[in-house]
């Protein structure tokens, strides 16, 4: 239960609401083609978006023209500014990156009046949502926003948390998303007590194995931990579905600390301490040998 | 330069696109008040949102209710349950936290109607957007989104991520926010050939000071920073503006990788290897004594 002082704690304000917004079949219109554009064409390809480029030739990026030529299906191109609200027709999600602050507010004030959530590049005044430092792995997406402080904090934050991750990560929430899809199959039923029963149980997997086992997942590993797990309702271990030890467990310390004192850091430090000691005795040795002659 | 298939890779499809909304000012519906309500609650004061709560009484979590009671200029509670399209009069953005999904799925066209986006939770199709796992460290925001695979996983990869941090980041950023704002005082032009200068240098200063040192400036370091630095044309370091040594930079050397041979780490390991040379030699000495006698 919360008190007072935590709620304020919580609410800090200042801030934005981060989301991941769906643009699966949604039409996005990019104004601009040059290098900020690019990164912009990355992250809708990203999420699956139809596309419509507007901007001169001379001003497109290698880059861009790369991802124009790339896909086809999802990029329209057209060669030449924008040039009113026509262009807004059936378009779900606008982003400026041109370099006339005075056009882009042209272009703002139009989406204003169509409802349509728009983004310019470098007018943070005028945008209704930012961008921020971005790292994908497969299904995993992490942003990092310093809520306008510049992006190059949010860039050196950024390198500080992927480094954090093991790079296992990604392909282990797409066996997790697999094993879940596996399990929905067996009981398909939505919502209801069934539906709290499989979270609980996922749920349990998910704290008691380390991430990292995920990525072993095959078919005959998911089949066996259904059978063996869900169907007697508990959790098998890694070791009795694969056969196989649990992988070494310093990638995952920082979520399941009471297995952090197997880390393999203690055992390089281990055989450098061998080492050592070693090395030590040898010298030792030597030099008395050297006095007894 | 990027190849066609790095292009690709970076192209991989099937995420979302990451995004920090803009709320300040603005007018958020929340439909429910149970206990996924209160954690949307605490994510849309954050963000300084104006917020209604619909919502029976006796539905109300005791964290929406503390909330409410907390906050009465920011939320409007009404104790009843959504009514009709009227209720989406100058709303700009839409959140449901309630059991029955024919109601959500009610709300949710209307809103499609409207223009206005809407998440709907527990119901993935009818989602304008997602919610992640969240962390909050003052102006600083991390979301992570494993992309509708489960928000247990999600939750570990934020401990992870949390863990990576050294907690001085928030305090860091708003005190980097703090130098530019007395920067942009000093030089107040907007873009052009000065604002160039001003990101270089800032991005300059971000490159070469620990992040952690940020956290001790004070309107005095800013002061000689900007007169001993911008006016120079150059970045002093950290002892030079403060009469103090650098923080240890243990907690950076991810995103400072130059630095990464002073961690102490390196430091503890070669004590360690002394110690068990001496030991090595110590051990050595007394068999080879107790061999000569």
């Amino acid at each position: 239960m919360q008190s007072f002082s935590e709620i304020d704690n919580l609410s800090p304000g200042g801030g934005s609401l981060m989301i991941a917004w769906q643009l699966k079949g949604k039409r996005v219109l990019l104004v601009g083609g040059g290098e900020v554009a690019s990164t912009r064409v990355e992250h809708l390809l990203g999420a699956d978006a139809h596309i419509t480029i507007l901007c001169p030739e001379r001003g497109l990026h290698l880059t861009t023209k790369r991802y124009i030529d790339a896909y086809p299906s999802r990029i329209v191109y057209f060669d030449r500014r924008f040039t009113g609200p026509s262009e807004l027709h059936k378009i779900d999600l606008v982003l400026t990156a041109i370099d006339s602050p005075a056009t882009s507010r042209e272009i703002v004030d139009l989406c204003r009046k169509a409802k349509i959530p728009v983004n310019a590049a470098d007018i943070p005044e005028l945008c209704d949502f930012y961008f921020g430092a971005h790292i994908r792995d497969g299904p995993l997406q992490i942003m990092i926003s310093s809520n306008g402080n510049g992006p190059r904090v949010s860039a050196i934050i950024k390198d500080k948390v992927r480094a954090s991750l093991g790079g296992h990560e990604g392909l282990a929430i797409s066996k997790l998303g697999l094993l879940r899809s596996r399990l929905k199959e067996r009981v398909p039923e939505v919502g209801g007590s069934v539906g709290r029963k499989r979270m609980r149980w996922m749920t349990k997997i998910c704290n008691e194995w380390l991430l990292k086992d995920f990525t072993f997942l095959d078919d005959a590993m998911i089949q066996k931990l259904l059978d063996d797990g869900w169907e007697q309702n508990r959790t098998p271990t890694f070791e009795e579905v694969s056969g196989k030890p649990s992988t070494s467990p310093s990638e995952d310390t920082a979520s399941q600390p009471e297995r952090a004192s197997k880390s393999p850091v203690f055992g390089s430090q281990y055989l450098i301490s061998i080492a050592n000691f070693a090395a030590g005795a040898a010298v030792m040795a030597a030099f008395m040998y050297a006095r007894r002659r």
